[in-house]
C-alpha cells in the first residue's frame, strides 16, 4: 500500500499499488479534474509533486505541460502511479469548492422528512405459544402488514433477528423493508444526491435525520472522452449495446469512487447509505440507467420515460447499501430533464406567483418561466461554449483561468483564478471579454473583430495592437507569452466569438418564445434566476451587454448557484419536496423550439450583439 | 448429438454427448424416478435398453439389479451416458401418469381469471406535437398511470415499440408491466404450477386463457440425496451457506429441466411463460427460496415468512420469462406449509359448512379440520414410511411394486403394478398387508408378528409357514424368490410394522386432537378427504382396519388425488382463488402438537392396531 497526501486539503489516503494519482484523488474525496478519461490527452489533471517520486515526464506530460510546469514538479495525475509516500498539490476547481456553501444553504431551509425511516424495535421472542414467522413478527411490530421485502433480505432475516436477540432497527423506504440493522441504529440515516451533468458529476452525502450536508464532491463526467455534448454521447451509445453499457458503467464507476471518497471523508459507511436521488438532463438520466437514448437525438426527440423511477441500488451497481433505493427524478421532455426539475424545486418556481424566469446554463441551456400559474420550459442548444469547450483556449473555471476581463484606462485588465499566470479562459471571462471589446469598439455588433489596419483607427493603440491576423481570421491577444503559463500568447479568435454568439443567441431567443407563449413581455418579469455554478460567476452587466439576457434592470438578475443539485438534495431530504417533483411532468408545459418558425427568427435576430 | 427414444411414450429427444439417460428422460418430459441424486445407489432409475449401446454393467448396476434384469437389458439410467441412437423402455411411475387426469378435473372447474393479462395495443405514433415518452404512451393507452416497470424492460422498450411500429402486446401482472411482445400475441398466456414435495417435484404447464392443463411432469426431488425427510435437509442446509445454496440450486435446476421438457412437449416457448405458483411444505419453500430453514428444526419451529411472497422469476433463476412473476403461496406454520394451503383450496375446505377433515399423507402428514366456521390444522411427523422409505423392501408406487395384498381362501394374493414380478412394496401394499395379516391373526393388535412355532398354531399353514425368524426378529414372506424380480424373498419385517405403527399412530392421534379442539367427535365428521397420490390407491377398508383413520363408515372417506398440486393450479388459473389462499394464514388456526400432553397420550394409545 502507498500513501498520498493531497494539498491544500491535507487529505491523506492509502491506496494499493497500481493506483494512479487521479483515482487516488477521487478516493480521497478531492477529485482532480480531467477531461479525457485518463488518457493523458486533455492535460487538465495537473498536480504538483511536492514530495516523493519525481520520475521523468511521460510523453503526454511533455506535450501537455509547459517547461516551467515540468521544472516545478507538475505532472498529469492520470499518468502517475502512486509510489511510496507522495505529497501532491492540487489545482483546485473553483466550482467544486464553492458549491458546498450553496448546498448547505439549500438544505438548511428544508424540514427533514426522509423517505427512509429507521425504527428501533425490541420484538417479543417467539415461543410455542407464539409461532409467528419472523417476517410477520416484524410486520406486526411495525404495524405494517403490507411491508414488502426483497428475497435476499428475507433470507438474512432469521439470522439478523437472532444474532441480536430480536433487538434490531428496521430500515424502511415507503412500504419496503430495506434493511435490518443490529441493535438500535436509529440515529444515522444517510443519503446521496447526485447531479449528473454532461460535464461534471456532483455528489452530496446528507444526514437525512438533520438535513445536514456532510460532504460534497465533484468529478468530471468520464463519458466526456466520447464528446463534450449530449449528441455525441447519444451517437456513441447508439452504436452498440456494449457501448451503451460502457457509457453507463463509466458514470457508475466514477460515482462509486465519489461515494468511497465521501465515505472516507465523513466516516459514514457505504452500507449505511440507504437512499439516493438523481437528477440530470434527459440524456444523462438515460445513460445512467443504461437506456439507449437514440430516440432523443432524432425528431420528435422521445424519451423512454418521463415520470420518476424508483430502483434498487443493486440493480444499478451503486456502491451504497445494496437494498437501498434510488430515485431518478422525472424529466419533462427529451431536452428538459430532471436537472431542470431540480432547478424548479430549488427556486420554488412551482410555488411563485410573480412572473419569474430561471435559466440553467450548463452544457445545454434550459429555460423555465413561471407566470400566471403556468410553468413553461424549453431547452436551447446553447452548446458547451460557456464551459470552455469549442473555444480555442477555453477551460473550466479552475486555477489559471481568466475569469474576468476589463478595459480600464485604455488598458486590458485580466483576473486569473488563483492569481497565477493565465492558462485559458473560462465562461465568465469569455462573456466579460466580449462585453469589454464590444464596449471599446474592438468588436462590431455583428460580432466581427475589427480590422486593426483599416477599421480600428479609433481604438486606443494598446487595444488595437492586440488584434492580429491568425490562421482562422483576426484574433485578439488576451495575454501575451509573458503572462501565460504556456509561454505562448493566449488569444480570443473570431471563431470563439461566433461560438459565443450562437450560444447567447439561442438562450435569448428561447427566452423570447417563452414570454410570447405566456403572453407577457420582459418588462413583466420580476426576476431572472441564474442557475448553474456558472451563474454565480457571470458578471450580470457583461451578460446584459452582450445580450445573453434580455434588457432588464441588473438587480432583477440573481444568481442561485447549482440549483439542479440543490433540488436533488431537497428531494432527498424531504418526501414533500419529492412529491412536488413527481407532480412536475404533468404541470410543466414543454415548448419544443426546434420546429418553431418564431424561434428561428428570434434566434437569427439575437445573434448580433446589442448595438 | 445423440438421439434417444423413450418407450412406451415414444418420446424422442436429441441430447449433447455426456448426457446420461436420467437427464435425457427429464428433458424428454418423461422423467425416470431416482432417489439418490444420480449416484447409482438407490437402484430406482431402472430403464431397459431396447436398442443401442449394451455395455457391461457398472458396479452400481451389478449391485442394484438382479441377474435376470441385467440379462434382459435393464440398466440404471443415471449410470449410462447416451451414445449413438438409443431406444429405452421406462418403468413408469404410476403416480405421475395418473395425476394428469386429476389435474384436468381440478382445472376444469375453475373459471380462468389469470393474474397476467395480455393487451394488444396500437399506439399512436409520437410526433413533435405529441412528445409523450414511450412509457407514458404505453401507460396512457392502458389507462394505468401507476404501471411499474423493471429497469431492463424499460431499457428495451424504445426498440420494442419501434420495431413493430407501435403495434405491440403489453403483458401485465397486477400493476407491473412484465413484457412487451411484438404485434398481437394476446392469445397465449401460459403459467406453471409447481408442487415441491420432499420426495417428488410436480410441474404443470397451463394455458391461462382457457385453464387447460397442457402437460404435467414429475421428477424426484434431487435434494433426497441429503436425506428423505425434511429434518435431514434442514440439518444439511444449516451446515453452511454454500450447502443451502446447493440445495436451492438442485431444485431450481430440476425444475428448469422439467420446464424444458414441458416446453418441448407442448411447443410453448419458455419465454411465453409469465407466471408460476409454487406450493410446498414450509421447509421445501424455504429451500426453494434459499432461506435457511434452521429455525424450523428447533422449537419453537419458526418460519422466516408466512404470507405469500411474490418474486421475479429472474431472482430465482427459473427458466421462464425473466420478467415473469413467481408466487409462493403462504404457509400456515413451520410444519403446515403452502401445500396444505393448496389442499384447502382444492377441497374447498375454507368454504364448507359440514365438518370435514382433509388428510395429506406424503413425507409428512398434515391434517386440516373444517368445522363450525373454523379451520384447524396440524402436522404429524408421520415420516416417509408410506412412500417406501424406512421399509426394508419399500419402494414408490411404480412397476414392480406390490400395491395390494389379500388373504383369500387361506392364500396370500398379491397385486403387482405392471403385472410384473414383485420388486418391492409401496404404501398401499404395506397397509393392505398389515390389514390382511391382522385379520388373519398373523399380527397381534400390539403389532407383534406371531411366533410361528408357539403362537400361530391357529393360522392356516400356508400363512404360518411364511413367518420366519430373520436378523431383526420375525419377518413375513410376502413373495418368495420365484415371484420376485430380484430372485430373493421379499419380506415384511417386524421393524417395518413398527414404522407403520408410528406413522399411523401419529396421524390418528393428530386427528383426535383436532376433533377435541373443534369440540366435536368423529361421528360429527361428514367426510374425510384423502389428499396425496397415495390417497388414490389406499384401500379404505385396510386403512380403517389398521386404525390409520378413525372408525367411520367407509363411504365417508373419499380420495381426492394430489390436492396440493391441484390447489397450486387453481391459484395459478384464478386471481380469486389466489386471494382465498392469501387469506388463509390468518384464518387457519395452527395446532402445535409437539408440546401437547393430550397428543402424546393419544399417540401412545393409537400405536396399537384395532383389536
Amino acid at each position: 500500500m502507498h500513501k498520498v497526501t493531497f494539498l491544500p486539503q491535507q487529505k491523506v489516503i492509502t491506496v494499493p499499488p497500481g493506483t494512479n494519482l487521479l483515482a487516488a484523488s477521487a478516493l480521497a474525496g478531492v477529485p482532480v479534474e480531467g477531461n479525457c478519461g485518463g488518457k493523458g490527452a486533455c492535460g487538465k489533471c495537473k498536480v504538483r509533486i511536492v514530495e516523493g517520486d519525481r520520475k521523468e515526464p511521460t510523453a503526454a506530460e511533455s506535450k501537455g505541460l509547459s517547461a516551467d510546469e515540468l521544472a516545478n514538479g507538475w505532472v498529469l495525475a492520470c499518468q502517475r502511479e502512486v509510489c511510496g509516500c507522495t505529497v501532491a498539490e492540487i489545482q483546485a476547481a473553483r466550482d467544486a469548492c464553492n458549491r458546498k456553501t450553496t448546498l448547505h444553504r439549500a438544505a438548511s431551509v428544508i424540514e427533514p422528512e426522509p423517505s427512509v425511516e429507521k425504527i428501533a424495535l425490541k420484538l417479543s421472542r417467539p415461543s410455542i405459544e407464539d409461532q409467528t414467522s419472523d417476517l410477520e413478527r416484524l410486520r406486526q411490530a411495525l404495524s405494517r402488514q403490507e411491508l414488502s421485502v426483497n428475497l435476499k433480505l428475507l433470507a438474512a432475516l432469521p439470522g439478523a433477528l437472532r444474532r441480536r436477540r430480536f433487538a434490531v432497527t428496521a430500515v424502511i423506504s415507503d412500504q419496503q423493508l430495506i434493511a435490518v440493522e443490529p441493535g438500535d441504529s436509529s440515529g444515522g440515516i444517510f443519503g446521496l444526491a447526485f447531479d449528473i451533468g454532461t460535464t461534471t458529476l456532483m455528489s452530496s452525502l446528507i444526514d437525512l435525520s438533520s438535513g445536514a450536508v456532510l460532504a460534497v464532491t465533484a468529478a468530471t463526467n468520464p463519458q466526456n472522452v466520447f464528446g463534450s455534448d449530449v449528441v455525441s454521447r447519444i451517437t456513441h451509445a447508439s452504436k452498440s449495446p456494449e457501448y451503451l453499457t460502457a457509457l453507463q458503467q463509466k458514470v457508475i464507476e466514477t460515482l462509486n469512487i465519489m461515494i468511497a471518497g465521501l465515505s472516507a471523508q465523513t466516516g459514514v459507511r457505504t452500507d449505511e447509505i440507504y437512499e439516493a436521488v438523481v437528477v440530470g438532463n434527459t440524456t444523462m438520466s438515460h445513460l445512467f440507467l443504461g437506456i439507449d437514448p437514440a430516440h432523443l437525438a432524432l425528431a420528435p426527440f422521445i424519451p423512454a420515460f418521463q415520470k420518476a423511477l424508483e430502483l434498487d441500488a443493486a440493480d444499478l451497481g451503486l456502491a451504497m447499501n445494496r437494498f437501498g433505493r434510488v430515485t431518478v427524478l422525472p424529466n419533462i421532455a427529451g431536452y428538459v430533464g430532471s436537472d431542470t426539475v431540480g432547478v424548479i424545486l430549488a427556486t420554488d418556481l412551482d410555488r411563485r406567483s410573480d412572473p419569474c424566469l430561471a435559466v440553467d446554463i450548463g452544457t445545454n441551456g434550459e429555460l423555465v418561466l413561471a407566470a400566471n400559474g403556468r410553468i413553461l420550459a424549453c431547452s436551447t442548444a446553447a452548446g458547451p461554449a460557456f464551459e470552455g469547450a469549442q473555444i480555442r483556449y477555453g477551460m473550466r473555471a479552475a486555477d489559471g483561468a481568466i475569469e474576468a476581463v476589463d478595459i480600464y484606462n485604455d488598458d486590458l485588465k485580466l483576473q486569473v483564478i488563483g492569481g497565477l499566470k493565465a492558462h485559458g479562459i473560462c465562461g465568465s471571462g469569455l462573456i466579460d471579454a466580449a462585453a469589454a471589446l464590444l464596449k471599446a469598439g474592438a468588436i462590431e455588433p455583428s460580432g466581427r473583430l475589427v480590422n486593426p489596419e483599416t477599421d480600428a483607427l479609433k481604438l486606443p493603440a494598446s487595444i488595437r495592437q492586440r488584434i492580429r491576423r491568425g490562421a482562422g481570421g483576426f484574433e485578439f491577444i488576451l495575454a501575451d507569452a509573458s503572462q501565460t503559463s504556456t509561454g505562448s500568447d493566449l488569444v480570443l479568435t473570431q471563431g470563439d466569438l461566433r461560438e459565443l454568439q450562437l450560444a447567447k443567441g439561442a438562450i435569448c431567443a428561447g427566452f423570447k418564445v417563452l414570454l410570447r407563449e405566456a403572453g407577457i413581455t420582459s418588462e413583466d418579469v420580476e426576476c431572472v434566476l441564474l442557475a448553474g455554478a456558472f451563474g454565480n460567476y457571470i458578471r450580470v452587466e457583461s451578460a446584459l451587454a452582450i445580450g445573453l439576457l434580455p434588457a432588464l434592470p441588473p438587480e432583477k438578475i440573481i444568481p442561485v448557484g447549482n440549483a439542479a443539485g440543490d433540488g436533488a438534495c431537497m428531494a432527498l431530504i424531504s418526501k414533500s419536496v419529492r412529491r412536488r417533483a413527481f407532480a412536475l411532468p404533468k404541470r410543466v408545459e414543454h415548448v419544443e423550439l426546434s420546429t418553431r418558425q418564431d424561434f428561428q427568427e428570434e434566434f437569427i435576430n439575437a445573434l448580433a450583439f446589442p448595438g
